[in-house]
């Protein structure tokens, strides 16, 4: 992915002769690993990635992935059979360039320490600030993959209702929340599906139980696509039968905060602006300091996808092409929760919505 | 987790006064987290846990999961609400305890960096071998979640040959897999699930794609459960139809191979040697040169459990309570796999099959 790479070294204030992006074990994997090389499969533990200015990768791997790796439309590959031939890879890959980017973020110390010791020679410095904003700013082909994966979750936004079951449980239904996305082409859940019945709902990232589902209850439901490497991310939240009163207004006032982020997200707003916008009008509530998380991330080939966020610490500022989730809630300790989460790309004018699934307070019949 | 905090200072070489367990943004989230705290729920991204000889452990965390955070049976738990706080009680925490211990191997190097600054005064160490050690070996609670792990893929495998239709894709399987699981009570795949029909079998992680089944073709089903944080790893390998001749010749390779390590695996015996009496039944083959990978990995909360493995460079001896993979596969370009792949746990006497599943060669009738 040679514009991808050059675009890294161009966004660089400091130039480096060359950037190494190596990844560890499961889940330490970097996907930068991914957005550099174009690899379409594989998971490239162990793997190093070294990538020159004028956009030169060079894959070294082992026989486990080096089928995979020839999938990348511009690498070279180099096949490894030991720690010893990874080590001679990378000093012959980085003769003569001697300052090498790291990408401090996603990389482990112990990963680090190898390098330092495989490469005495070389002066490392920290390109992660930059790569985040590399990949923050998405391109055509990442966003066709990001508005793919958010039409899988939207299709299945609109199913959920009709999976509802009393008696069901919150791990069930997660898995047929998994299953429909299978079956419209997600290649897995972009994490894991948080499936919260009731009180279980005050828990922003509650693990689904055995826990059944009873009329007069609310959930919220948050689950993730991944298309072509590319992740989106929803929530919903519903109610079953005839909940208690407070649910319908709760969700009327999370509904008008998404909406006031929305209305203030374009170029050049800091995301803090964004999530303030939301904040004001939970803390103009009676749910006033419920709202107890950042409003939205950064989406990609990872579901948190780093660089610029919705938060009160986000100072920078929006550009087009970034992918954002906006996603208000509210939690309240022994009753529940409410969350509405949609994926959007900032445009010239504005924004753009990538889900497109109803967002009204709903009490599915029981 | 008192128990297993005081295990792992127990088995430190050189002691230290404390370890910090610190998480970055998912999937750099350390899943010693979960371990030495016994949260049942929450990612806790950006959270500390402090640990101490005598057991003590103490959550820093923000607002989002204090609520998950105090499910941890004997954790106290700090909310923090900045990074000035985190640093704040961070020094609180660890007022008195200079020496410090880090989890190098699961640790970002922007983390590590940030601790340093934190904490000038201290002195770190890595104890990731330490903690690798005591994660490897599983104590009875942990051993009865992967057995339950285990178990839900193994009621799956026998599924499989059910679900198999003329012109189904392999994200249509790979849903259907993931659906059973989560029927069965799988909090959501271990990994992203591999299914490769025909050729795609040759590349061990390939990512299902919207090719079709046809008749006449082999499959490699590679997926894995969650329960209760534990994860189970099996992989089965069908023929649809009748497919080339040298499909059951390879299979019957695989299973001889996956036996023949099956027979050494006790306490005592080095991983490697595990790895070797599959890799001689292969090289003994037709098929020589065609094993590329490791025979298998340890299983616990990550499906790459770190620690101890069944590859050729793994010299540790295995121990009573270790969980692996055993999984020997034949890979051939242009024609596809075979893999096999089921989960142990290592015992007094040799092992016990924690997957339950039939093994043989299977024509699904197409």
């Amino acid at each position: 992915m040679k514009d991808r790479v050059r675009r890294i070294f161009r966004l660089l204030k400091s130039p480096v002769d060359a950037i190494v992006v190596a990844n560890s074990t499961e889940p330490h994997v970097d996907m930068t690993f991914a957005y550099a090389t174009g690899v379409e499969s594989g998971l490239f533990e162990g793997s190093v990635a070294v990538l020159t200015p004028n956009g030169g990768t060079t894959i070294i791997t082992g026989a486990l992935e080096a089928e995979s790796a020839r999938s990348a439309p511009d690498a070279e590959v180099i096949e490894i059979d030991s720690m010893d031939s990874l080590r001679k890879s990378l000093g012959k890959s980085l003769r003569g360039r001697k300052s090498v980017g790291l990408n401090y973020r996603e990389l482990t110390h112990a990963t680090y320490l190898f390098l330092k010791k495989t490469l005495p020679d070389h002066r490392f410095s920290d390109v992660s600030p930059t790569i985040a904003t590399a990949r923050t700013v998405k391109d055509k082909e990442e966003i066709a993959r990001l508005r793919e994966a958010a039409h899988i979750t939207s299709k299945v936004a609109r199913e959920i209702p009709g999976m509802l079951r009393s008696g069901m449980t919150e791990l069930e239904l997660a898995s047929e929340v998994e299953y429909h996305m299978g079956r419209l082409g997600s290649a897995g859940p972009s994490f894991k599906t948080i499936v919260a019945f009731g009180p279980h709902g005050a828990e922003p990232h509650f693990e689904p139980t055995r826990t059944k589902l009873k009329k007069g209850m609310t959930m919220v439901i948050d689950y993730g696509a991944i298309y072509q490497r590319y992740c989106s991310d929803c929530t919903r939240s519903f109610a079953f039968g005839h909940p208690p009163k407070q649910a319908r207004a709760i969700h009327e006032v999370v509904e008008a905060a998404q909406q006031a982020a929305f209305e203030v997200i374009r170029p050049g707003v800091s995301g803090a602006d964004v999530h303030k916008a939301a904040e004001q009008v939970i803390n103009a509530s009676k749910w006033k300091g419920r709202f107890i998380h950042g409003l939205g991330h950064s989406i990609g080939l990872a579901v948190h996808d780093g660089g610029v966020g919705l938060s009160p610490r986000s100072k920078e500022k929006l550009e087009v092409g970034m992918c954002l989730t906006v996603e208000p809630g509210i939690y309240v300790p022994g009753f529940g929760g409410v969350r509405i989460e949609d994926d959007i790309v900032v445009t010239k004018d504005g924004y753009e919505m990538l889900t497109d699934a109803p967002r009204g307070y709903l009490e599915v019949k029981g």
